[in-house]
């Protein structure tokens, strides 16, 4: 099997003010996707997607140390899977390839379940399944506008 | 004119070593694409890109203090332009917008054109031209296999 699919679907940025960082890419020309709520912003940016989310949940969430300095204390990488069993099977995957498990898999608040790894040099990637997000056949998930 | 276009199409990964940083993401079971050479690896990550590098030059091409602890310590945030023209427009409209300037817009090494700049929490962005990696109509750039 192939452990991670090679594919980024979503770019998580550590904010210390949602609105405010929000409020900052809407000056760039960027418009938020209407499943965007006061405690996340969601941009589709191109193939991908950019978040934006409060510094410290998302720290705590991943399982990472502010402290540390390194890339993750600040953003998240993510790849969306389709099922529950395979974001167990994609972490035990990774953790073979000698990746650390950051924030193992539990049931999230927004209804969907997720966990944390990171690569040799700290780079979190967190494994979801979303039940709201419909990944394509190429893999791309795209927002409503 | 919108400042900067919705998409993202590169992450770049700080890395201490990139052979062993590129063996990690193989035992994943991803493929670097064939523009890869010993300072850089590409991989083709469903709409987006994801590139490994090593962390000092990266810092330092970005302007960017590796002792901040920010997210852009260990990763940058690239979005490729169709002109040097259209790459300082970009870099001034962010500028506007309340970013910061972190490295300004040079020809670099490689043949292409660049700078960057931090949105508010520190992310950095690349504003490139590189005339190597074609801009489909949607946005996305897409490596060779």
């Amino acid at each position: 099997m192939r452990a991670l699919h090679q594919r980024l679907n979503i770019v998580g940025l550590g904010v210390a003010d949602v609105a405010a960082a929000t409020d900052f890419y809407r000056r760039l020309g960027w418009s938020p996707s209407s499943v965007s709520n006061p405690h996340i912003t969601f941009f589709q940016s191109g193939g991908a997607i950019v978040s934006l989310f409060g510094r410290r949940a998302l720290m705590d969430e991943a399982g990472l140390d502010d402290a540390a300095g390194h890339g993750s204390a600040g953003a998240t990488l993510a790849c969306n899977m389709a099922s529950k069993e395979e974001v167990d099977a994609t972490l035990a995957e990774a953790a073979a390839a000698g990746g650390r498990i950051s924030a193992p898999a539990v049931d999230r608040d927004w209804g969907g379940y997720s966990g944390y790894f990171t690569d040799l040099d700290g780079h979190a990637w967190e494994i979801a399944w979303n039940p709201y997000f419909e990944i394509a056949p190429d893999g791309t998930v795209t927002l409503p506008a």
